[in-house]
């Protein structure tokens, strides 16, 4: 720290400013105020400078928060079963920490109203937060913005966190697989059953929900499923429940929450969880790894290239964008000093 | 090369063999041989030793043919837009590749038999190619490996390329954004409005398609599509059209195919496609550069960690991973010897 203040000060003495604010931040964080906790979330979300060292500390004291993941097609109704889902632990006494991956748009500029009514809503409950979270700027790392949040929400104490995707893409995918539990939203009209197969959503979810499930064409759905399940299911393991509710109306939203207790249970006893949140912890230093690599690379390589000359000329088929970045990395050493 | 002979004598030679026989694909490719390019492609998406010189040759050779891109929920009928389309093209002489991007199933083992069946319908039109891809896998480089088999399609001679992609994620996103022109297809049962703009859908769609447009509440999106547009229409600019099909009954594709070439014809004589193609050339660049530091930390750091070790000790709150890699960075060293 020292030997940077000599260099670059103006810098570093705004990055002390932050750490500082930051530090008493978490003085409060610890306390349980519910501001400081929002505003760590944004220092993470935003990569503000020092949020490594805040997450740094915040790392060890995470890890008793469960995490629990809903995705689906849009209009299947996660918002709903997710909210009556907090109802309901609220009820057991869990604190819950909500995280909404939502992708914004330009014409509401941020989250949509609805939304914002139902954070009012869900914030009167005791011990509830929730969070939205855009899929804009935080583009390619949202899997791991999102699971930074949760950590810190985790560290905050809550129980449960319930992180839900719009959208069935690869990224929301990754978001929810890395969760405890996975579950799946689907509603009769969302297609059949081949459409969630097709969408990826077979593999991922622990949990199946068949939502809406007072409309046509429920039940040939909740069949449909079951069946491609049965090759998966093996006798002592899991068993990929489907579970039909209708979340409006609160029902089945209790059969869902004892599923999703037995799926805790079960991987925890199984040690699943354990070696799950050694694989995920690996992963989280690979990622950090290659983000700060990444960082080091922007700034003392791509900086230092005209790349609009190169694009040019690669535009006019002069060169080629493969044999450029040949040609800049054989400039480039990286070495272990270790 | 010759350098690398010395140090790694048996890897070499593999990839030399490797090399040679690429470089008898290409000569059979650049004659229009098809089974050249089907193994050119899968050289490309499985990154095979070499790929990257293949593509750093074909790369000066594409840039003629037109990117379009189609994305909307599942069960849109993207799949049924597309094959009416491409017969369209075909009947104008225009030689068409489309490339699927699918996610794979662990119960099915690859493309679902759909798509096979409609490969096989496809490919007996005259200069039409058609390829699945695959999600699983590419996972995260998506976007890139996407975008170099349509490089390899445009060298080989396509006018037009369709890239299609099945859900609305982010990174199916990127796919069809860095297309020429997007087409979002949505039907009447895909929910509202708001839906679209919650996906993210509405701010990279160059034209919407209703499709299914004979189903009941078609005119409503339509119209509240239209609405939604105004906005986002200026005098003088793109008029963001939206056009109902009925797509397997060939209904409403010669209308989105006059569309889509006014909309190739309004960003080329407004120069837009020339600054997209730059922008897109200084991405390549920046991601191929990217992925090869990846390359060499996972090579020369990853590998010189005992990553389950410190996963052990991060798991028992003894250590965080982000100070982990702190200290290991404290030991790398990247510079430019320029």
């Amino acid at each position: 720290m020292n030997r940077m203040v000599h260099t670059k000060p103006p810098i570093t003495e705004h990055r002390n400013q932050f750490f500082v604010t930051l530090m008493t931040l978490l003085d409060r964080f610890y306390q349980g105020d519910k501001i400081a906790l929002s505003k760590i979330i944004s220092c993470v979300e935003n990569q503000s400078p020092g949020y490594r060292k805040v997450l740094a500390q915040l790392y060890p004291k995470a890890g008793k928060g469960y995490r629990i993941g809903f995705t689906g097609p849009p209009g299947a109704g996660k918002s709903t079963v997710v909210d009556k889902l907090t109802s309901f632990l609220v009820k057991q006494n869990q604190r819950v920490g909500i995280i909404a991956v939502d992708p914004t748009s330009p014409f509401t500029g941020g989250a949509l109203l609805g939304d914002r009514i139902r954070m009012q809503d869900l914030t009167n409950l005791e011990g509830v937060f929730i969070r939205s979270m855009a899929t804009r700027g935080s583009y390619g790392g949202l899997a791991t913005t999102t699971k930074e949040v949760s950590i810190v929400m985790d560290a905050f104490g809550k129980d449960y966190i319930l992180i839900e995707t719009v959208g069935v893409g690869q990224v929301e995918l990754d978001v929810v697989n890395a969760c405890d539990t996975t579950v799946v939203i689907l509603v009769p009209e969302s297609g059949d059953s081949i459409q969630a197969m097709k969408a990826g959503l077979m593999e991922i979810a622990d949990i199946f929900v068949v939502n809406k499930s007072d409309r046509e064409g429920a039940s040939r759905i909740v069949t449909e499923l079951d069946m491609i399940l049965d090759i998966r299911r093996k006798k002592g393991e899991w068993e990929y429940p489907v579970v039909p509710t209708e979340a409006v109306n609160n029902k089945g939203i209790d059969l869902l929450l004892s599923k999703i207790y037995d799926h805790k249970e079960f991987i925890t006893s199984h040690k699943i969880l354990e070696e799950h949140r050694k694989n995920q912890i690996k992963g989280d230093i690979k990622k950090i790894l290659e983000l700060k690599v990444r960082e080091m690379v922007d700034e003392r390589i791509l900086n230092s290239l005209d790349v609009d000359k190169i694009a040019e000329k690669v535009f006019r088929c002069e060169e080629d964008p493969y044999s450029v970045v040949e040609k800049v990395l054989k400039q480039i050493r990286i070495t272990n000093s270790e």
